[in-house]
């Protein structure tokens, strides 16, 4: 780590850690559309006062900009940042502690919705930038940014605005959202993401809730359901869609040994939220492998009749079940998608009606890439320690479109900590970990600048 | 029909109707413990008024009083009139053409909670008494009458409350709530009611609510509800615990006999739900022994995870369902409640807890029994046409213990129609069916008084 840009970063924190409380102030949450052309604009002032060209571009729907940036370095390499500037709505809004945009700083920690997805990782990488420009002799390599305003409600129009500007953003790598350290403040790179199909199943039974001592001659859309999603998934937690896993790609060796290398955070995973064993009683390297390399099929929702307080003797007239299915490489969304209308038509279930919100691919780079190589080398020379490689993010981004059309390897290395409680309240970053992830921006940018001239 | 009676009451209608709207200008939302207690006191002054000696008595629960009144007649025949003076919830509010606590007379219908369920009854009842004593001669029999407050939250501490009142409350036959006319205006008289287990079952497997991508790993309850919930029925409507159709008391030929001699409104009843088909494509006849023989397993409600609008992906910590079994006669609620507790158990899901809210018995007296053939007689005079005999009601009511601990025939006749609406919005009765139901209870009365003298 070079001791003048350490220094440079160390003096100017506070104005760093400023320009992120300015932007989580402002709201920017895309699943209400409140405030996010504005934090749009607030970012793209933000980029250009770090002398980047920058600009607002269609994402397809004008509440969601897309920023992109660009600044000139010193070789011909060119690294792609990805980010998002929307958050996620901040209800429950009584369990927070401090208003979640108002951020405020209490025992090292900085609260705020969006201070650590996606807000924390924009103002780090910006300030890293500076840093060398000021205090490094110039920007080591040539540096593109898209940060969009639609990801936490699933990046509609990202897929075909990666496309449209496929010449402007080429690069040599992508440096994605996420990342940071692990549990054991070990530095964790990861290096892909799931897919996600999700849906919603609707029953529509009657026109109208009727007296429950209706239901020995007027249908119950809550059972139909019951009965239908009964067929999706056994106890086992086996999927019975036809096809389901025929595509997936099986896992790498050197996948599983990253994997294998990960440290057993699984009770601590499953007591923080008070759950006595996981699913399959799966322990150690079999539970992280789950978590990372397999597929599911999750109810996030169910929702019929009356669930209030006390007892309502209804027959309900409707029923909905929200489904989300993470995937995983080579499985294919619309394949899944036709597979579920098949499997319900085929069990009598025709009238079960399915609405789509979100149809994204998995991507992963391999672990073996020569760019994963230089992110795992800068992380060691600044946290002092082996980093973990994880082969993919267990949540979802619209990286597919990046890997796919740009053709280019993706790691996720930043400011992240397990504690981070994103998408919750008291949704925080650490100020030790956001000036490591911070640093190893730096040194990242400097270690693919040499490489770049050497070669 | 005695002349003079009737011209009195055509009389004095106004005044009743008039009665009528002061009851149901009065809330008495028992789930909401809103006015119930002060309903209860004009309940027992209007009895007073009508000379009756009227109390109220505990039930148990102070916000919830019993009226208990008596009324001398001029033979040794006792009835015993039961009436509830509670009533549903008005929700929802924005529903309502006039305000539900506002009576409202419009084209000859009366509109507001409760005008049909329960206090259009309990006046045309005091009306017919007065009508009896100041026109009639004297009322011919003794009439007894309870009338409670908490009927609609499943009468919590009524078995107790006629055990504990056996001897006052002791009668040769007693007149329930409901009964009134059919669709096509012929007079409809009913025996019995079902029973009812009303249970919520709820399956918590985390403490807090999740990201989805932890599916791998985190029990989801939605997912352990719908397995547990499709054990309980197959989609052919058979209700699979163990020994629930075992002490069911087979339909008698006389019963089967008054169900077949029902109109068939089935078409009628399934398009005002907006229903296509009934369930098991049942027609006629068999639609109609369905409904009021059958014993079901309703899901009332299923509540789990997220059901707002568009997408979230989470992993819920906790899913509840309400479940209510209608039951017939010889089913026992307690009996049931332990099948289902063994049957979840023998299946792994010893984590599901079972919360009971209502628990009663099914009643039934027979259609051959001599006080219904005196019921339908009266019915006959008043109406000028041929009264249909339901052996039961398709809903509950705690008819149980009047019958098993007073050991009296029951049966329903009143003011109802099919269109009145009862716990939704726009309850209503009609003025015309209102003054026939009080013509009925008079004529009752005479019937029954003269049946006492001849003995």
């Amino acid at each position: 780590m070079d001791r003048a840009i350490e220094q440079y970063v160390d003096r100017h924190l506070e104005r760093t850690v400023a320009d992120l409380k300015r932007l989580a102030a402002q709201p920017s949450i895309s699943a209400q559309r409140v405030g996010v052309k504005e934090c749009g604009a607030v970012v793209a002032d933000q980029l250009r006062q770090a002398g980047f060209k920058a600009e607002l571009l269609s994402s397809g729907d004008p509440d969601y900009p897309v920023v992109v940036g660009e600044a000139e370095g010193e070789s011909d390499y060119t690294l792609l940042f990805y980010n998002h500037y929307d958050v996620q709505p901040p209800d429950p809004l009584d369990e927070w502690e401090t208003p979640p945009f108002e951020p405020t700083e209490r025992n090292g920690h900085i609260y705020g919705r969006g201070i650590s997805d996606d807000k924390g990782p924009i103002i780090a990488r910006l300030a890293a930038v500076k840093a060398l420009r000021e205090a490094g002799g110039g920007l080591p390599v040539n540096i593109k940014w898209v940060i969009e305003g639609c990801e936490e409600i699933g990046s509609p129009g990202f897929h075909d605005f990666v496309h449209r500007h496929r010449t402007r953003l080429r690069a040599d790598a992508c440096i994605w959202e996420g990342g940071g350290v692990n549990w054991d403040g070990r530095p964790l790179i990861t290096l892909g993401v799931k897919g996600l199909l999700y849906v919603e199943l609707e029953c529509d039974a009657a026109s109208t809730d009727s007296h429950s001592s209706y239901a020995p001659v007027v249908p119950n859309p809550a059972w139909r359901l019951v009965w239908a999603l009964n067929t999706l998934k056994d106890a086992n937690e086996r999927i019975q869609l036809r096809g389901f896993y025929d595509r997936i790609r099986p896992a790498l060796e050197e996948e599983l040994e990253a994997i294998r290398a990960l440290p057993d955070t699984a009770s601590q995973f499953l007591s923080n939220l008070g759950v006595e064993m996981a699913v399959g009683e799966a322990t150690g390297f079999e539970f992280r492998r789950r978590l990372i390399m397999d597929p599911t099929c999750n109810i996030a929702g169910f929702g019929s009749g009356y669930t209030g307080k006390g007892a309502k003797t209804i027959l309900p007239a409707t029923a909905k079940a929200k489904l989300d299915f993470r995937l995983v490489p080579n499985q294919d969304p619309e394949e899944i998608l036709a597979s579920l209308r098949a499997h319900l038509d085929e069990r009598g279930f025709s009238d079960i009606k399915i609405s789509v919100f979100t149809s994204e691919r998995a991507a992963r780079t391999k672990v073996t890439d020569p760019f994963v190589k230089v992110v795992a080398e800068s992380a060691r020379s600044v946290y002092g320690n082996e980093p973990y490689i994880q082969p993919s993010m267990t949540g979802t981004g619209p990286q597919y479109p990046v890997q796919e059309i740009l053709n280019v390897p993706v790691a996720s290395c930043g400011v992240d900590y397990p504690g981070n409680r994103i998408h919750a309240p008291n949704e925080n970053i650490r100020r030790d970990y956001f000036r490591l992830g911070l640093l190893h921006t730096v040194e990242l940018l400097r270690h693919l600048g040499a490489a770049a001239r050497r070669t």
